[in-house]
């Protein structure tokens, strides 16, 4: 019985780490999102992929969120001597995304094995059992896509990156764009295991910036669509606020609403059922009103068991018990 | 009074830093190997340019030789991972060429710099800038040349690194090649310094992979016998050994002499005049009859003084008094 999850980054991996309490880690799946994906010091980076697979492996750092324990910045204070002489119109040695010493090693790989010619997949694959997975990761897609970010008061548009880490998330937003995406291609796994399935879970990332791609990716939304009954979303919107990160602030900004119900908006064309905290459960009918049925469970993870009884509830929406 | 110097890596480096003690730095320019060059994780990697510019900079670690000194190996370490779960025909995750994490900026630097479009030589002058040096220093080249060794027993040609570094050049080579070299240019930098320099110094570098490919160029040997009487090479062969590195066996192995002599022959066509240590007097009738006048002093730069001396007695060859 495998199961899928549609993946962004801190918020997916807490909730696969809680997935592998009570689901065979072998039999799930997670399909992650790219467009973050960027290119540093001329290296690939892949931050949800990332964060998923050291989350799994219990090497993320836990007070970050991001990046490995134990991490050393040795790479990162050296570049500050090129930040010096760097041609005004350079954008080299960006010191502002953080690449930790340990960390360098996986985007070396990375970018070594794309260069050589092998897929994200095949790549994030062999990460994957490089520490030790029992899950399997796949890229939403092989192709490049990049989430642009247009900043509402620099009127300018700049990569998901220069937004969430340069300027911190901090600033409103006015529009977001895949760029690429009209190009790009699910590849064939993705697809496979999407039609075959036998639960589908949307993880409670941001639905705009993390979730966002992914649907829309050619031919995505209409799978899940047709899988609408085996699908669950977990709402990423608490009490009006978002776990982390700035997808409450970025639902207002694009004219969506900041709760449980704006989140059922986005989802309902693609997923029956919506899981959302007790202090939502007022809510709940509004949710209902926008065509998703409703779960109600603790879905802050907190602790294990709270996060393993969010797996088992959410699971048992999608039928298995 | 400029005066430009044809080098390799750290037996250039070494006369560099005499150099600096005897002539004002700001009137030296290094014209630098990079057929050494190479691409490791994606990055651009010169270690010719980076062994004169951390020499220089009083930065390179003295034991080694080469790379940055208080380095730390954090990548690497954690590159071990990578190798483990590789396909087999795939090269990535090489960790026999050791990359230090303060080193790794550089490179960053460099592989975003040239991503950006700027040329090998502006990259290398921001670099040496970055790093406080008077010296001017350019590559022989912005376009791509990779010295390529034949390896006798094996009957395969493999990249200079690969020799150099990953077998500790300790098999014997039948063949040398520059590739990319039928198209590559020199830049108008280097023929303009080599047409107006007072004295044009080759180092006590490889004649056959570290001078080889900058002579390779198209025109540097034609400008060079033109100017043949301001040109003094100093021998990296002493008493028939190389001070660092493989030149004595590959002169052999080529079908060369590894003597004074040998790279007598080799530079008599565009250099007036050799540097031989005491312990090779008896061969200066020899190298005479090669076609090289002969400056006899002490060439192993084992204290600062020899150093300065060298670097007196070579540029009093080429009339700078």
């Amino acid at each position: 019985m495998t199961v899928a999850v549609l993946c962004g980054g801190v918020g997916a991996a807490r909730f696969l780490r809680a997935l592998a309490g009570i689901h065979p880690a072998a039999d799930t799946v997670g399909i992650v999102n790219t467009g973050d994906d960027t290119v540093l010091h001329g290296l690939r980076i892949s931050p949800d992929i990332d964060t998923i697979t050291y989350t799994l492996a219990g090497a993320i750092d836990p007070d970050r969120g991001w990046g490995l324990r134990d991490e050393t910045w040795r790479a990162m204070e050296a570049l500050g001597r090129y930040v010096a002489v760097r041609p005004a119109t350079s954008a080299a040695a960006p010191t502002w995304f953080n690449l930790g010493d340990h960390d360098l090693a996986t985007h070396f790989y990375r970018t070594a094995r794309l260069d050589e010619g092998a897929t994200l997949t095949e790549v994030t694959a062999e990460i994957a059992t490089a520490w030790g997975l029992q899950q399997r990761l796949v890229p939403m897609t092989d192709d490049r896509v990049a989430t642009m970010v247009t900043l509402r008061d620099e009127g300018i548009e700049v990569s998901f990156q220069e937004y969430f880490v340069r300027r911190r998330h901090s600033v409103p937003v006015s529009a977001v764009r895949f760029d690429g995406i009209a190009a790009a291609q699910p590849t064939p796994a993705v697809l496979q295991v999407l039609r075959r399935a036998t639960a589908i879970v949307v993880a409670p990332s941001n639905p705009i910036v993390s979730i966002g791609p992914i649907r829309a990716l050619a031919g995505i939304d209409e799978v899940l669509a047709a899988r609408r009954e085996q699908v669950v979303a977990i709402s990423p919107i608490v009490g009006g606020v978002a776990l982390k990160g700035p997808a409450d602030r970025m639902l207002v900004e694009l004219g969506m609403e900041a709760s449980v119900v704006g989140v059922a908006r986005l989802y309902a064309p693609i997923a029956a059922t919506l899981v959302i905290d007790p202090v939502d459960a007022a809510l709940a009918p509004a949710v209902e009103a926008a065509g998703m049925r409703v779960v109600i469970t603790d879905s802050v993870m907190s602790t294990p068991e709270i996060g393993n009884e969010l797996a088992r509830r959410t699971l048992a929406a999608a039928g298995i018990a």
